[in-house]
C-alpha cells in the first residue's frame, strides 16, 4: 500500500470487496463522466490492490471530440484516452463503469458497446453508470422493469430509448439491484463516493472524498436539475 | 457553433476572449485535476473557437500512476493521455493550466515543466493552477510577493518550496493579478467556473455549471478542508 494514504480501521478487507474495474470509452465520451469516478478510484487504489481496463472498439486513442456534426468546427479542444483492452479481449470484471457523452448519440459509436453491456451482465458484480451512459445499459436490456437515472438535460431523448425503464426524474443517483445510475456529468463524483461508502465503508469515502477536498450530495434524491428542466 | 449549448445573449463575443489554451501534463498527475476545468471547457468549446494544447516532455501517453514508490504496488489502476505538444513546440498560448499530483514530488519529473513555465509566463494572459500546480509556478518564480494557495492536505510540504510566496491557507481559490490559483482537486471546478465566469460572462459560467449538472461553491473563502487540515 501506499504511504499516501492511510486507510481507516473500519475500511472493508480487500479480500471481500471488488478489484476489477472495467470503463467503455467511446468517440464524444464527457470527460467528467469518466475522471470524476476514476479519480476517486485512482485514490482508493492506492490503499487497495484495485486493477483497471479501459475498454473501447480498438486501442486507438478515444477522443473527447464530438464525433460528425456534434461538435464545433471551429474549435480544436478534445483529449485523448489510450485503451488497454477491446471488448473482445477484456478478461473478467467486478464493477462496470458506463459514462455518457454526446458521441452515444450516433448508434455506430456505441452499438458494439451496448452489446458487450448485454454479454458481460450476467457476470458482474455491480453496474455503474454516469449521464447518458444509463441508455446504453437500458439499450442492452437489463434495466426493463427497474429504475435509473440520467442527464436531466438531455432527458426527454435519452429517455424515449428505452421506456420499459422506471426512469426516475428527481435524483441525483438510484440504486436499483446491482446497477448504480447518475444524473448528468458531476453527478458521477457522487454516485462513485456513495458506492465507495457502501461497499468499502463510509470511512473509505470520508477519507477520499477529503483527500480530493470534495463537498459529497449525500442525499440521492437532491436534485435541483430536474426543476431546472422542468421534470 | 455547436447546437448542443446556446450562448446567452451577455456572453462576451468570441473576439474579446482567451481562446488558445495549453495544459501541463507529467506523470503521476491527479485526473480530476486535469479533468475538472477540462470538462468545462470541453463545453464552452462548443461556443466558443478553443485551441487546447496538451503539453508534456514527449509525445509519449502520460500516465497518472504514481511513479515509482509513491504507487500501490499491488494496483494496476491508472490512465494515460496523449500529448499534442511537447515544451519546444507548443505554439504561442493565452492560457496556462498547471495541474498537481503526486507525481510532482520527484524533480526529474517536473523540471522541464517549472523551466517551461518560467520561459512562457511573460507571454500569456493568465495562469491557472489546481491543486499542488501552484507550487510549479511558485518553483518558477513567477509567484513571488504574490497570493496563492494549494492543496490542504500536503500544505505544509508544498508552500515549503517557495516561501517567497504569500501563500493562503483558507482559499477555495484565490486570484493575484493573472494567476487563478485553486486548493485541492476537486476546487479546481470551482477556479474554472469563477473564471469562465469573470472572462466570459457570468451567464456563461451559470450555462455551462448547469449543462455539467454541477452546484459551484461561489465563495473563493469556503474552505472546511483549510480546518480539518489545522491550517
Amino acid at each position: 500500500m501506499s504511504s499516501i494514504i492511510q486507510l481507516p480501521a473500519s475500511a472493508r478487507p480487500a479480500d471481500s470487496v471488488p478489484l476489477k474495474y472495467g470503463i467503455i470509452v467511446h468517440p464524444g465520451f464527457q470527460a467528467l463522466d469518466v475522471f470524476g469516478p476514476l479519480d476517486a478510484l485512482n485514490s482508493l487504489s492506492l490503499c487497495y490492490p484495485l486493477q483497471l481496463f479501459i475498454i473501447a472498439e480498438t486501442l486507438e486513442p478515444v477522443s473527447t471530440k464530438p464525433p460528425g456534426s456534434l461538435g464545433n468546427p471551429t474549435s480544436n479542444f478534445a483529449q485523448s484516452i489510450v485503451p488497454t483492452h477491446t471488448f473482445d479481449t477484456v478478461p473478467a470484471l467486478d464493477v462496470l463503469i458506463v459514462p455518457g457523452g454526446v458521441g452515444n448519440r450516433i448508434p455506430e459509436v456505441v452499438a458494439g458497446a451496448i452489446k458487450f453491456i448485454a454479454d458481460v451482465y450476467p457476470s458482474l458484480k455491480y453496474v455503474l453508470t454516469v449521464c447518458t451512459g444509463s441508455r446504453l445499459v437500458a439499450e442492452a436490456g437489463v434495466l426493463d422493469g427497474r429504475k435509473a437515472t440520467t442527464n436531466k438535460a438531455a432527458w426527454a431523448r435519452t429517455t424515449a430509448y428505452r421506456p420499459q425503464v422506471n426512469w426516475v426524474p428527481h435524483a441525483r443517483w438510484v440504486v436499483d439491484g446491482n446497477i448504480w445510475t447518475a444524473s448528468g456529468v458531476s453527478a458521477g463524483i457522487d454516485l462513485i463516493f456513495a458506492f465507495i461508502g457502501e461497499v468499502y465503508g463510509e470511512d473509505v469515502a470520508t477519507l477520499m472524498a477529503n483527500f480530493m477536498e470534495y463537498e459529497r450530495h449525500l442525499d440521492s434524491t437532491w436534485d435541483p436539475y430536474a426543476d431546472l428542466y422542468s421534470l
